[in-house]
């Protein structure tokens, strides 16, 4: 395939806009250490001189978001003006200008603000090139040839696990039968897990009643949120587990809650319980605690998984060189875009690692499932023992929301990233200046937003 | 020591500005990957009802300062009304309510854009708090009890390597002869090592004139800057070796320029010039790999020296754990500011690995002196083989600079961290509106400030 014709690609504008929706009043995705989130995003929308559009978005969780919209203003210097086909062209070439500008990387390098706004830019230029294909953003990486997906990713750092050959030779090897698994997705999907029985917010009753719903929508695989009282989440898990059966799976999520020891302490109480996983015990940052977690917990049959947080493919490689996650939870919204998620999951095929995407948030669900179906398709040519998480919440915003049924992600079709927004939701929940946001300033529901928020309108 | 009286105490206001010095003009600070540096910082002045002040900051390198600015305002809301006497008596408690608010800390957590924010407003309130004590912060350190020091740092995630016990034990251990060593302090000062010699930017005849300079000065540590290109590497390596002598000490510095295969293989054919060191050989974040770059080139005498973009305590609790760090450079602007660094010297005096602070910069050498004169004095009890390191930039805007004479830090006298900048630097070199800006942009020597730079005016 090649890449586009530059004709009309120059691109010409980058708008972001501060997008909150305010789940905290429901206790929707609160947690051991996120206990009133407000899901957001920093959403893009790059046009190019002939008028195509690409979206993209990073998810964050309310205060702070404008804090990434501004970043996302002073990088625009690095793409007005750039034709996307030259981008494409040289992907990994423009990935590493915009990620390691002389000046600003200071502020990383790799990691955080930086990053996340890196994320939201490169996932609307994905998004466009996909359109400008007409494919959903799986099917395009798909046909990419091995030798013009590679090119798309930098390698600096990674090479002690996986050199570019290496990586084509990866892919070239499961080019055989790719096109029979490309079917089976269109036709079936890929199997999902729900998180939504089990946020640190929720009542008893709320728990029996989404389990129930959950099993009667075809769900085998469950998730409940621990981490802040041992006694709570021994009833919440004890009920779960009686709720939805022995022959399911439950899995545990403590939100960096725990110091390393206490963490194997913390699980040993709940291995009875059979968890499958217990996903981000400690500091997203501490590969060497999760080893040693890890190793500590296999004779109890759990696993340790991770990645939501992992600031970019170096913590990635790390994770994976040293057995610190045997669940590989990569996330659509916080490193470098699907470029360097590329790499991850090409390590993690190396490496023997399973990839169970983190989603829900804001587009993360929308998102993860193109990455997911290209890596059936494309690298590990397999669905054992990877899931894809499911959480029923905001997807109404989004033209192309995820479909999920019977517990499986059901292909996108339309082309694209499947990350555009109705123009109502900007114009409801756009920060401050959102309709509902003025509502809820006035009736006292939120106080008024203070200066620093205030920047970007 | 009793923490100061809440009298006057309350936080009134945090006011942020964003000083940028022209640096890229004169090749000073140019590395392997940071090619045309501003040095920059954002500087944060914090005003108790009674008047009392506090000055802060973090170091940046120019385009970007912008975006941690707007941070400092975004965190504005954690601070002001708080007493400052309340956040001393429970420093740890409002450093983990300010690094982990529940919907902020998607945003890092604790690195990047919204820890250096963190530094730049917690440095703030060390110098108010050491101002009220009327001492230097250092004497500050030394003069808290065990108890009282450790209540200042949360040892979250690093309890595997040090708890809060063992830290009480380990500093109760060296207050034997602990006066003996202030009084040294105060006699003799620290020794320091200089980089003024070989940034990447500099002329062979620069160099040459350096070497001499700072020879008289004399200085017998000098760092090096290479990574960039080999053949140029041993050419500059070469003539520092020649012009300082085989008796003294050459360092080198990649500044992150290598994968870490290349980082074994580049220093192998330096070797033979006998560094001490190789710094920043390779991505910050891989613990492992320096871990593997270590090892490989232990049997060369080279040791790795890494620190200055490390991310928070947790990585590097790693990289001691490992033996990825021969040297530990610690950086007084980049962490959670003097409570988190506290816990980075105690893990590494646990650990026996030396701590040779990264400085330069704005401010780094004005504020990490502080830590080392508190390190000889209350930690390791010992010089031996520690450095400071020392670029001789910058220390003009300072009321408080710091003093090196004879190839050694002075230690300071006046009290405070010696952050506070003259009002006329601050009149001169803030972004964009200083006069040294607007004269810079009228003339053409730089180009207009874009409209993200402009948000804070």
């Amino acid at each position: 395939m090649p890449f586009p014709s530059k004709s009309g690609l120059k691109i010409t504008q980058i708008d972001v806009k501060d997008v909150r929706f305010p789940t905290s009043l429901g206790g929707h995705g609160s947690d051991a250490l996120h206990t009133d989130p407000n899901y957001s995003c920093a959403y893009v929308t790059t046009t190019t001189e002939g008028g195509r559009q690409g979206f993209g978005l990073t998810f964050t969780c309310g205060r702070g978001t404008e804090i990434i919209v501004l970043t996302i203003r002073s990088m625009k210097k690095f793409v007005v003006g750039r034709n996307a086909a030259d981008i494409f062209a040289d992907f990994a070439g423009f990935w590493r200008q915009i990620t390691n500008d002389s000046q600003m990387r200071w502020l990383g390098p790799e990691k955080g603000v930086v990053h996340l706004a890196v994320a939201a830019i490169l996932n609307s230029l994905w998004d466009l090139w996909a359109r400008l294909e007409n494919k959903p953003l799986w099917r395009l990486l798909v046909d990419l040839t091995p030798e013009e997906l590679v090119s798309t990713i930098d390698f600096r750092y990674i090479t002690d696990v996986i050199t570019k050959d290496e990586a084509v030779q990866l892919l070239k090897s499961k080019l055989p039968r790719k096109e029979e698994r490309v079917k089976e997705l269109a036709a079936k999907g890929y199997p999902a897990y729900t998180t939504q029985v089990g946020w640190m917010g929720y009542s008893d009753e709320l728990v029996k009643e989404l389990c129930a719903k959950y099993l009667g929508l075809g769900f085998k695989h469950f998730k409940v949120k621990v981490g802040l009282n041992l006694k709570d989440d021994l009833r919440r898990c004890t009920a779960v587990r009686k709720y939805i059966g022995e022959d399911k799976t439950l899995m545990v999520d403590a939100n960096q809650a725990w110091s390393v020891g206490e963490a194997v302490e913390w699980m040993k109480k709940l291995a009875h319980l059979k968890p499958l996983w217990i996903e981000e015990p400690t500091s997203p940052d501490d590969v060497l605690g999760h080893a040693a977690i890890s190793k500590a917990l296999k004779p109890y049959g759990i696993g340790v998984a991770t990645g939501e947080m992992c600031a970019n493919r170096v913590m990635f490689k790390q994770f994976l060189q040293s057995g610190g996650m045997q669940y590989c939870q990569i996330d659509s919204a916080r490193i470098g875009s699907v470029n360097e998620i590329l790499s991850v999951y090409l390590m993690a095929e190396k490496l023997k690692v399973k990839v169970c995407p983190h989603a829900g948030g804001v587009g993360l669900c929308e998102m993860v499932q193109h990455l997911q179906l290209w890596d059936y398709a494309s690298v590990s040519a397999t669905m054992e023992g990877r899931l894809i998480e499911y959480v029923d919440q905001q997807h109404e915003h989004f033209y192309d929301p995820c479909v999920v049924e019977n517990a499986r992600y059901m292909a996108p079709k339309l082309p694209g990233y499947s990350t555009q927004m109705f123009p109502e939701t900007l114009q409801r929940f756009s920060y401050p200046k959102g309709t509902e946001w003025q509502r809820m300033f006035k009736d006292g529901t939120f106080p008024e937003p203070d200066e620093a928020e205030l920047v970007n309108v």
